[in-house]
């Protein structure tokens, strides 16, 4: 190591330093210097073609950087063209360059089947899970209330729920299916279920995969605006995210499984990426695929899959380029039909909640949708800051240490509190589908108990608008418990140690407050149908209200203003109900939502917990609104050191290695001397210590005392110096910089739209000083009156 | 203008040059050099206000020249920021600041609103006058057949088409319904028609508007990725379009109104944006309102809201960020509701082609599908070639200078060809309609003759697959007959100087097509369900095959060969049926039309056109595969003259007038001094070219020997120097730069990201040339073996 190889000829070069290289300007009417005698530069370029080699791990991340996509991109082009080149040579070549085309559209076909199959599994699993709760099926353990019933025939179409082979707990262990004694055996099953499976989830997710917590899209948004996180989209965080998704949808607990589905298939389709060099060796195009991912996790979540691509494109994905589009939309499709070839919901719809409903509706009735969409805003506001303040207090105080407790702590107090009232008891996405549905005709749920059905007046035909019986006044009542109900339990639910979405009880709770509203105007209706707004509309006898519909315009109302989603909400919604008809209703109520919600903080859930975890994420949405430059945001700042730089070619390595060991800096400026203070170009850090790594171990005569040189030839070196370390290879010639003066609204800006991980600040040509994508988001947090240094990983 | 003002106190300041003005670099920890005495401080504190002052006229832009995104984006954040400054000052204030708020809500549904009128006069009028052509409405003139026969008592429903008060031509003129004599009348009279229509649309659009011609969407296209055509969507290309393109569709011409209508919805959005300053005067916020536009032109022309936002967003817009797309969904419900309002089809439909299948696909249908999708894709690379080499002839050749002659030869041959045979003599719209609806009991069209339905035998349920009667097997001869005629006849009608859109026509094509396979794939079940691929679907009597979704599929597959849409176009079919079943034989077809017609060229018919008249667009879905480097492509070339540059405070007036004289740059680098070459910042001829006629027209002693200074305080000048020109006001203190060993696929990426107009390219802090967008074309150009001197406004 510390030997001198003094042997090595190096050559007299005067066209490094200050001057411009010119034999490297291609293209250019300058003469080309001669370098020196025949000897010296054969051994230049044997020197060349040494260091030239890439060189292991150069262009990888850590865990927890920023990725680069620029360069990314530019990794990706010159495979393709290298892959290109080849393709005429053989046979194989070109069968190698049709696979790799064909690749991107294997790996989506293959996340989408995935992801659908998974989410057919979970909805069977969770559906099974959740009826256990209640009995068992006699004849075959392993059919859930509804299928265990299907097989028998010796019920009554009125009485599906109720037949021979269904045993409840009570009838199961005391022999007896009514009765106080029954009631609370039952009660006690359905609690000692529900803690069972909270209990088997949070220890799951704690011994195994802490990464499986959660909704998981603010991370994945994180991962998908261009951040390394190892791990979270792993295989053993699939595997354990989708059994504990099942039992936490099944102990009852106020939560969904569409966030987690979307996360469940993100993992499939980084899985499935690794099959791909094209896609695992390169961190932009694998972020392609998590964006077709998250499309598909939507899509199998509702069965819209336009939807899930627009709440890709809207919410999660940060480059998404067109035909990412295309792919994902594949995939949506893919994962949709593949869940429908598995038919969890037992009706061969595509749709969790499909609905029909028979009557338009009425001009009059924008009032109460924009009502609801008052409500939805509000409530979105009054989860956000509740849920943030309780899950800061989870993180800040020793509370947060048990997290297993918690879980089962919330478990019991949900499993108990729901059981009395049905509409809590039940599975969330069952109690929004009858909130959805239409009084028919057929309908036999107590939200249905109207006169005229009752008395079997033939008068008006069913399902027209009649005066409420005690059902509906009953319901009414448990409804409104169960709002209350719902509201509180989620606020401690969501960011709890277990798969947590947070579609399904939002929409539950916008459902609840809809079909109230909804059977309120109903019965205004009703009993003042000749009041100057019903009387043009309302005729006696005839359907005007659907409190369905209102129940559908609230769940809108109420997701939008948790989520601010906008057109994919409206898109998913509006494919649930596949009719065109009602998009203005869940327009007005969504944009009301939002605007309301906006009011009082602009953030999303999503962006909010973004935030808490202190994710460096650069918001496409959020406008920077400040004038301040460049200059301001830059380091160094007014009192700091000086940059640190490095030279073209006066520096030692020891000098070097001084630098990188003194500072923590992710890179570093390459300048052509200190006094002019001209920029040639970037030097990562990791890179640089890869490389003197490399050399040390391959190259002979590289001491501490050796010349680092990042230009194209050597510098003019006393004969007995050591052998110089060329480092050219490593060096990104063409950093992007900004003038000082540029403002920070178009710095922001090319950060944003390039995908930047720093940026280099000249005056005149000289560099000042350097902005990273941490530096604009410790600013934009400095601009909006809160403390820079808190919002980083804290 | 020429006595000189030496009484002009100057100070001696030495702060230029070279040197960073050190008193700029605000939060520097560097001592602020003192400038001067007191009463020169002053004094140049008066020179600088006078200055800086905004100059009117500059920031504007010249027609036929490229906007720079991101100036205008900065100019929209300074204006909001100074209104919500204001905004706290009074009432007034904030009420403006509130209209300010919501004039983007307004003028998107203005747009909305006037988009969905024109288009349901549109349809109504070119109902009526295609009617014209038949006969008239004896009882009330200004109704079209259909209508005339609705209010008729006397007709049956199965001879709705035929009543008393609806006269044909040959029944007016000659008073006789039957034989050759009215045969001939009203072949004539078809004729006659057409021929005035086509005359008056060319004669109208030749003399008041020529930008009316055409579908409009390539020059939208390239008009929002930020080019200026002054005009071309002003409110007389939209009087002049709106009343041509009912002629044109009126005069059977083989064309569509959905293109057209496009163009009809950004003028509406560009006319109501001058109401607004907030869009008038800002280029890049022009665009948004353009966007949204867009999507209400598709929304109205096909009924397909969520089609049309995704349609703006895949096909047309070049900047759109999220507000814009929430906006563009909005203005196209808005424009789709006001069309359902007019209720132009009568039936009560959002949708120009409402159709409900029945039954099922089963996958061997997936070969005839894909099948469809190849010729899909076989027609659109045929057509797109056809067309642009007529269209290259019409321009090169003589035979563009009567375009009058030209479409009048046009519809004479369309007219004579089109009226012996009943699917090209109907309205283009209709026979699609035809083509696509299933064959139910009520169907009385020939396509629907069936055996099982001529017998009157009950055997199978109607609907149901059936032995073709040879009503069937004369419409499949007419209609291969059409299909030809078609195809022929869309070649020279697209280009003509009429409005025209290609939907309409591919979409025919395709319907055509598909309807014959389809027919043909039912026979071959019907005959042979036995076979294996039949026997396990297709039971005998049960109706397996819908002929109509065949025609649906490969109208998809055309229009998706002819402009590469993806995902938007299967959205707008998805949106016409209404259902998810069909959504994957559409994409297989979809997906295989675009495979094969990009195997011979990637460029959709849009680009084509945009090629064809060089506008300067860079396509955001091409990629940049070269490995050229930003020193290649920038100016100066090897041979030319070294770049135009100014200094920033050793000029005289004269020399700069003289620089701007003699050469046609659009802008200038301004560098610290010829030595140096350090970069200082960008100023623009038209800038330049305002300022010095301003201050000579406001400013005294401003002479050609002037100094002309872009620093921030005057150079040091002899004490009987003329006063000089401070032009740091236009000076662009932040142009983009990128080293000369910037790879070429990021300089492209960052001109499409960024929305530049120009990039100045470096080496080690020194300035080396320039890339504008035009350089790049020209380089692409080069690339792809074209001529880059004849791709620019040929």
């Amino acid at each position: 190591m510390e030997e001198q190889d003094s042997a090595d000829p190096y050559l007299p070069y005067d066209g490094g330093g200050d001057a411009i290289p010119l034999h490297e300007l291609r293209g250019s009417n300058y003469a080309m210097p001669n370098g020196g005698g025949g000897a010296g530069a054969s051994s230049s370029t044997h020197l060349l073609d040494l260091l030239e080699e890439p060189i292991p791990g150069v262009g990888t991340y850590d865990d927890f950087h920023t990725i680069d996509w620029v360069r990314e991109k530019c990794k990706d082009r010159e495979r393709h063209r290298k892959i290109n080149s080849k393709k005429k040579e053989s046979a194989w070549e070109f069968s190698k360059s049709l696979c790799d085309a064909w690749s991107g559209w294997l790996v989506v076909t293959l996340t989408g089947l995935a992801s659908g199959a998974l989410a057919g599994v979970i909805d069977i699993a969770a559906d099974w899970l959740n009826d256990l709760k209640e009995g068992v099926c006699l004849s075959a353990m392993w059919f859930n209330h509804e299928q265990c019933c299907w097989d028998s025939n010796e019920t009554t179409f009125a009485e599906r729920d109720k037949c021979p082979q269904w045993k409840t707990w009570a009838e199961l262990i005391l022999g007896q299916a009514e009765g106080p004694g029954s009631y609370i055996m039952n009660y006690f099953m359905f609690t000692f279920w529900a803690l069972s499976f909270a209990f088997l989830a949070v220890s799951l997710v704690k011994v195994f995969a802490p990464y499986a917590c959660g909704s998981g899209i603010p991370e994945i948004k994180t991962i998908l605006s261009g951040f390394i996180i190892r791990g979270y989209l792993g295989k053993w965080t699939l595997m354990i995210k989708t059994i504990t998704l099942v039992l936490a949808v099944a102990s009852g607990l106020s939560l969904g499984k569409e966030g987690p589905l979307v996360h469940v298939a993100c993992c499939c389709g980084n899985i499935f990426s690794y099959l791909f060099p094209k896609y695992s060796k390169n961190e932009a195009k694998k972020r392609e695929v998590l964006s077709a991912a998250s499309a598909a996790g939507v899509s199998v979540a509702f069965g819209a899959p336009i939807g899930g691509v627009l709440f890709s494109l809207e919410e999660v994905s940060y480059y998404f380029p067109l035909k990412t589009l295309w792919r994902s939309f594949f995939a949506a499709l893919v994962a949709a039909f593949v869940l429908r070839s598995i038919n969890p919901f037992g009706n061969s719809r595509l749709v969790l909640f499909y609905v029909e409903y028979h009557t338009p509706w009425y001009l009059f009735e924008l009032f109460p949708f924009i009502l609801l969409g008052v409500f939805g805003g509000l409530w979105g506001a009054f989860f956000i800051r509740a849920n943030i303040a309780w899950c800061r207090r989870r993180k800040s105080t020793r509370f947060g240490k048990y997290p297993v407790l918690e879980v089962i702590t919330v478990a019991a107090i949900t499993a108990i509190v729901a059981f009395p009232n049905p509409y809590t008891r039940q599975n969330t996405s069952e109690l929004i589908k009858e909130l959805f549905t239409d009084c028919g005709p057929l309908e036999s749920s107590q939200l249905c108990q109207y006169r005229s059905q009752m008395n079997g007046s033939q008068a008006f035909p069913p399902g027209s608008d009649a005066a409420a019986a005690p059902g509906v006044y009953t319901a009414m009542w448990q409804l409104s418990l169960a709002l209350i109900f719902k509201i509180i339990m989620t606020i401690f639910t969501f960011g709890l140690k277990v798969p947590s979405g947070l579609f399904i009880p939002s929409m539950a709770i916008g459902a609840i407050a809809g079909r109230i509203v909804g059977i309120a105007v109903e019965q205004l209706a009703y009993y003042h149908h000749d009041w100057f707004l019903f009387r043009e509309w309302c005729e006696v006898g005839a359907d005007c209200i659907t409190p369905g519909l209102y129940a559908m315009v609230g769940a809108a109302a109420c997701l939008g203003g948790v989520t601010r989603m906008t057109v994919s909400l409206v898109v998913i919604v509006f494919e649930l109900t596949g009719g065109l008809e009602y998009i203005v209703p869940l327009m007005a109520a969504v944009m009301t939502s939002k605007w309301v919600g906006d009011a009082f903080g602009r953030e999303g859930i999503y962006e909010a917990h973004i935030r808490l975890n202190g994710y460096p994420f650069l918001d496409a949405k959020e406008e920077f609104t400040h004038t301040t430059l460049a200059r301001d945001v830059m380091r160094p700042r007014r009192n700091d050191l000086p940059l640190s730089v490095l030279t073209q070619d006066d520096m030692t390595l020891a000098e070097l290695q001084n630098i990188i060991s003194q500072t923590s800096y992710n890179g570093f400026p390459v300048i052509v001397s200190k006094e002019s203070e001209r920029l040639v170009g970037f030097a990562l850090r990791r890179d640089i210590t890869i490389a003197i790594e490399n050399s040390r171990r391959k190259q002979e005569g590289i001491v501490l005392n050796s010349r680092v040189y990042f230009t194209q030839h050597a510098p003019t070196l006393p004969a007995d110096s050591p052998r110089p370390l060329k480092l050219r290879s490593i060096l990104d010639m063409s950093p992007f910089t900004v003038t000082d003066h540029t403002p920070m609204e178009i710095v922001v800006d090319i950060f944003r739209k390039l995908g930047l991980r720093q940026c280099l600040v000249t005056h005149n040509g000289r560099l000042l000083g350097i902005i990273t994508k941490k530096d604009i988001l410790r600013h934009m947090a400095q601009m909006a009156n809160q403390d820079p240094e808190s919002i980083m990983f804290n």
